[in-house]
């Protein structure tokens, strides 16, 4: 027996822009990006995916876009045609989408030294960044997020995905952007949904890490829901910036077991599922937050004035906080849910609970009969709130 | 404007093992191999993944796989089939192949911490590295090549692909396997043209980076072509560690444009086209390598004597040095095959041709009429060794 070693690493580097009117003729920033990124010598080629519900909110974009690149010919080569994929989960689930990008990359010459850019909500950049990796083993990739969530977390971290056989990111890598842009112009499109949905995010990541972002979040929450810009251009930052701080602090493309990242989405995936979609992964995300708060509350983790504050400050920003699908037949599907979530981790569970606002703890164990009592704490707090409707 | 920046390394580490006989009961190394990787406290899964060409010339492979790890049920259980797929690169022009993999990954719950092992030539390593490079966003993959060329180069490397709408690797992604286990008896079952076909790969290697090894190779040309496994086993071992060394010391993901490893593959692929690959790519890249040199001598790089030092190599060794498709049309082919490549490399040519033998040198234009010139020299050398078969 004879063994040779390997081992290497492999550095990755990219920036997240905030600016607002991206395709403005007067806003140089894109121009600069580009600048940066294609090597001397080459003229770059690039190719646009947009969200069918972004380009409907804005009937110029295309124009903009082909204004824009008017000026860059000598850099950059807009393909002849920008592809319209419809928004949302859906896009997630039809194969035919990522042919239809990888086909498009085929036609304009996309190449290894090109770019494909994805300009829409989380599900479309997820889709459109999976055609990106697997194309030429990777085109380079640039995001522009334009909701609350894709421009807070998933539109800048490193993982793509599609749906599969109804399994959700069953297919995808990771491949880090090479340059993330969040554009706060499209932010006042949304509608409210949407606009909330990004908020969860945000609560989340305060929750397990910084109790004082936790507290500003508090204290914002009646703007926010008023949809204050604001405050939401700072939530976005600091939400993008303490993910941005987890991905290069801990295990980037996700070798090990531990994602404490994931707090509340296990009963959130189920629930998206249980709902095919029509909860909102923000909406799902809020209530799979207000399972595990009230869950570490009777566990005994935290107090029960703490798990109050949590769900006064979702329900003031607008999200409803219980479902039928979470205490129908003895919460038989959360059960199921829990399940499905310890195979997807490979056979040992690891969740992420509250031990306190703002600090996050890792167990691996759930007891089934306190999931049950969470879910119909969920469901009297919700109650309650119909029949007291000044609380 | 504000801007986050994002900037991280991912460490990447694996063995390459080089064995006899791996799954008779004596032979510890694989569940030594799975010892080390398996974390504490999981019980892994494994989906084997099976060249038929191999499963046909070693009746009891499927027996002996099922045998071994039946000891080994508290570390990894093995999936209740084992798949056999067809071998050679049809099967990574098939997209159903990926497809049963991806529905076999599902079926039987093969997990990020669960393990797709291969077992095959280059195209099935591939295509299988691909299956699970997607899946779930990679599962993970332990690579068991069964031919030379696998065994010294495409098997050991960081590289899986299928070609897609008739183009070469179109699909796929960089992501570097678990681990990799060279089993030197598969060798043995080899037809002549797939154990002389991975030898070209040697050469290469040695052309570019180490004249000892190019010594070497022309000392034990005989022996090589006579099937002697001892020397068979030095140069696996020695191409493989040169092609391990590449990666690491260089851009292992290849983000950059040099690819000094591809010299005489432009011409290789367009000819393994051009033949519907009924030329090996081991043989079309002998061919390139050969065009390559004598452009080398025609620009003035080496001498005839090192040509001709290389083409008799090859020709000892069994290896074809010319094909009609080279000088066809005033070598139309050739021409067309070089403006492909400029365009897979983003539009800025890099060829590596020699400057002396064991050394490489880049170059980014290629005189047409040059390679119409080498592609007439071989056909000339060809047809003069017909005609004196003593040479």
């Amino acid at each position: 027996m004879f063994v040779l070693e390997q081992s290497f690493k492999v550095s990755y580097q990219y920036q997240v822009y905030f600016t607002e009117h991206l395709f403005d003729a007067e806003n140089a920033l894109l121009a600069q990006v580009f600048r940066s990124l294609v090597e001397p010598g080459y003229v770059a080629r690039a190719l646009f995916v947009v969200d069918e519900g972004v380009w409907t909110a804005h009937p110029v974009l295309g124009e903009q876009i082909s204004r824009y690149f008017d000026t860059l010919k000598d850099l950059v080569v807009l393909a002849p045609e920008i592809i319209r994929v419809p928004g949302g989960e859906a896009v997630k689930n039809d194969r035919l989408q990522v042919e239809r990008i990888v086909d498009a990359v085929n036609e304009y010459g996309i190449d290894r030294h090109s770019y494909l850019v994805a300009i829409g909500g989380g599900a479309v950049l997820d889709m459109a960044g999976y055609a990106a990796a697997i194309s030429h083993r990777g085109v380079r990739h640039i995001r522009i997020p334009t909701t609350v969530l894709s421009q807070n977390d998933s539109g800048i971290g490193v993982k793509n995905s599609v749906n599969y056989k109804g399994k959700k990111n069953f297919l995808g890598t990771f491949v880090p952007p090479v340059a993330v842009i969040n554009d706060s112009a499209f932010l006042q499109t949304l509608e409210d949904r949407d606009w909330r949905s990004g908020i969860s995010e945000a609560v989340k990541v305060a929750l397990i890490k910084d109790i004082a972002f936790f507290e500003w979040l508090d204290n914002q929450k009646d703007a926010l829901a008023n949809r204050a810009a604001e405050p939401m251009a700072h939530l976005i930052i600091k939400c993008a910036d303490l993910h941005l701080q987890h991905i290069r602090g801990g295990d980037p493309f996700e070798f090990g077991s531990a994602r404490p990242l994931d707090f509340g989405h296990w009963a959130a995936h189920k629930l998206e599922y249980l709902t095919n979609f029509e909860l909102r992964h923000g909406e799902a995300v809020a209530i799979g937050i207000a399972l595990d708060t009230v869950y570490s509350f009777l566990k005994g983790f935290i107090s029960e004035t703490d798990v109050l504050r949590v769900l006064n400050l979702f329900t003031v920003l607008g999200f409803g906080l219980s479902h039928e699908k979470l205490w129908e037949d003895d919460s038989r599907h959360l059960k199921a849910g829990l399940a499905e979530f310890r195979e997807h981790l490979g056979g040992r569970l690891t969740i992420t609970l509250l031990e306190a606002l703002g600090k996050g703890i890792e167990v691996h164990e759930m007891d089934e009969n306190l999931i049950e009592k969470a879910a119909n704490y969920l469901k009297t707090y919700e109650t309650s709130l119909r029949l007291s409707p000044s609380v």
